[in-house]
């Protein structure tokens, strides 16, 4: 077995004791005689792993109780419909659109009520965070909307909108425990699992329980009310519960690693390695305004789409994968979420460097 | 490690062959150096998972080109409302009444048009299924839906309702692949994989073309639309990506056991071995109309409550576990899915015969 540097940006690289583990309780969880695949999520076993998962998560993140977290299906972009469907109960709500991601939520919120867009980076290939330190928010707004990191742009809010008192609502689904956050200055802090955290199909959302009623929207499915789910604790029908399971796992190695302060610490060292190296090359150049990049996802380009292309394949060979841009970036993208060790950015710029030395002309 | 005789109603016992491929996969699929966790859903090698896993699928169950089939999250409880949402163009349809999951399908459409209550079986604790050959469909019906094995109950339609022209929906989720089906019966056939297919966290829905439509009701979110998922081959976002996975290797386990004719034959012969016994009992009885009793699901009783806990207390320390009854029946469950050995079955009947000689005063 050999493994690769995938510096995929979602579903991505997961900690190898992680999955180590995964395979050898595949057969037999804990004694139980069942893989986790095979319980009953009413089960006094899973019981345990859901209520850990949930502990761990809270400890790491340091959630106040008033926070509810929720284990839900269907992505960010369900939430995209959740969010309003939930939360508009004025009917208006302020978007700041840096990305893609954003961009989609906003739409999907403007079926549902007045969604404003108060600003947007999309002049520039959302290759910046606007200054969101005087927006025009909305007197009747429920809720600001942004999305913290951008994967496909690689730009991260450092400092967060001025939201006037409205609730702030954060998709963090490719920035989740790269860092300490201070869950109270948010309403809703939601990310799906599969770029820093776990497998695709689990989408978590840390709600606070002001915001959790029974006034929704008319004709919002029972599975699309938070209260549902809350009241349940994630149990009204049958979680994701594989997803969790491997979810909780992962918090059990970032508290093992030192929580997010340490984690933080190392995915800067991470980043420093990357950025500095960009910053100096004569190839490679990022495409991001300093002040606005991110710590997981970082976007770079020749300049030339053929030695783009020709770099991605040779990093391929030398077991460096998932490299290739998005496609309305272009160039190439390498995605440093957690879980990619130091020595795998080390070994990404030494490679570099080499293809550098050999392709400048 | 020593594995239990598993009889979860679900999530349930999975094919012990395809637990240890995912294990020995578990860091590295086939070459690619990574696990199909890390694994990005538009790379060539999930492509192929994915793509394969669909193509097995249509094999299996012989499904039509004017079908289509879709991997969804959220589970049956999603889907619905998500049927009417998507169907319901006279804002009417028909439901027939077999069992919790049929009722709350039903409540949750009666938020989106006449749900008519067509029949029901709720009288006699939904311990059979009523006559379907002649009930009073809607000539507005958009549909007539079904619940075709009831999980809680254990009754299955044996032959489906004459629903008069009009398109039949059923939840397929504890009868899926248990047996062949003629898919050109239904206009739309799901299920929660979790009973009978793989681990929680994917809802397989298939479905004739011609009811996906952009004719959507207001409001519906993009999530919930089927011409959304269709048009994007289930990858309109990152779909539950390892567990479709594991769905692919449990339709390969079925091809290689012979398919749906074979499974059916191993089917009726544990269902057989179990519901003989029941039938000559003085102690254990089975609490369904023979007519209608389940091949997947298999509810008895002694009669005294302190008697089955003893019962299912003992199976336990046997090492035949999760046979606790639903609540809203008591007693037992024994679910016997595909991947339960005739072993499992006969094992337990003969710790069943020991424990009524025993017990029997």
């Amino acid at each position: 077995m050999s493994r690769v540097y995938n510096f995929s940006a979602g579903p991505a690289v997961l900690p190898e004791e992680v999955l180590k583990e995964a395979a050898d309780e595949m057969l037999d969880y804990n004694g139980s005689g069942m893989s986790v695949m095979e319980m009953s999520h009413r089960s006094k076993e899973y019981d345990d792993i859901i209520k850990t998962a949930e502990k761990d998560l809270r400890d790491l993140m340091n959630i106040p109780d008033n926070y509810k977290v929720l284990f839900l299906q269907g992505g960010a972009s369900q939430q995209f419909a959740m969010i309003p469907m939930n939360l508009m109960k004025n009917g208006v709500a302020d978007y700041i659109v840096t990305g893609q991601w954003a961009k989609k939520a906003w739409q999907e919120a403007s079926k549902y009520g007045k969604a404003n867009k108060i600003a947007s980076s999309e002049d520039k290939t959302f290759s910046y965070i606007p200054d969101c330190s005087d927006l025009p928010i909305d007197d009747n707004a429920d809720y600001v909307y942004i999305c913290e990191n951008n994967t496909i742009y690689g730009t991260k809010f450092k400092e967060l909108p001025n939201t006037k008192g409205k609730t702030l609502v954060a998709d963090v689904s490719s920035c989740f425990l790269s860092e300490p956050v201070d869950v109270t200055k948010y309403g809703v802090i939601y990310g799906g699992v599969q770029k820093n955290i776990g497998p695709a199909g689990v989408v978590i959302v840390i709600i606070r329980e002001d915001l959790i009623t029974e006034d929704v929207m008319p004709g919002t499915p029972t599975m699309l009310q938070y209260k549902i789910h809350a009241d349940a604790d994630s149990l009204y029908n049958t979680p994701p519960a594989y997803g969790i399971y491997i979810c909780g796992k992962v918090f059990k190695w970032l508290k093992k690693m030192g929580g997010l302060e340490k984690i933080k610490e190392i995915n800067e060292k991470k980043a420093k390695i990357l950025y500095d190296f960009l910053d100096e090359s004569k190839l490679f150049k990022g495409t991001v305004e300093k002040k606005d990049r991110s710590l997981m996802n970082v976007p770079f380009v020749t300049g030339d789409a053929d030695m783009d292309a020709k770099f991605v394949a040779e990093a391929k060979k030398a077991g460096f994968v998932n490299l290739k841009g998005h496609r309305s970036v272009g160039g190439m993208r390498a995605s440093i979420y957690n879980a990619m060790p130091v020595e795998g950015v080390v070994a990404l710029v030494d490679f570099m460097k080499k293809f550098e030395a050999e392709n400048l002309k």
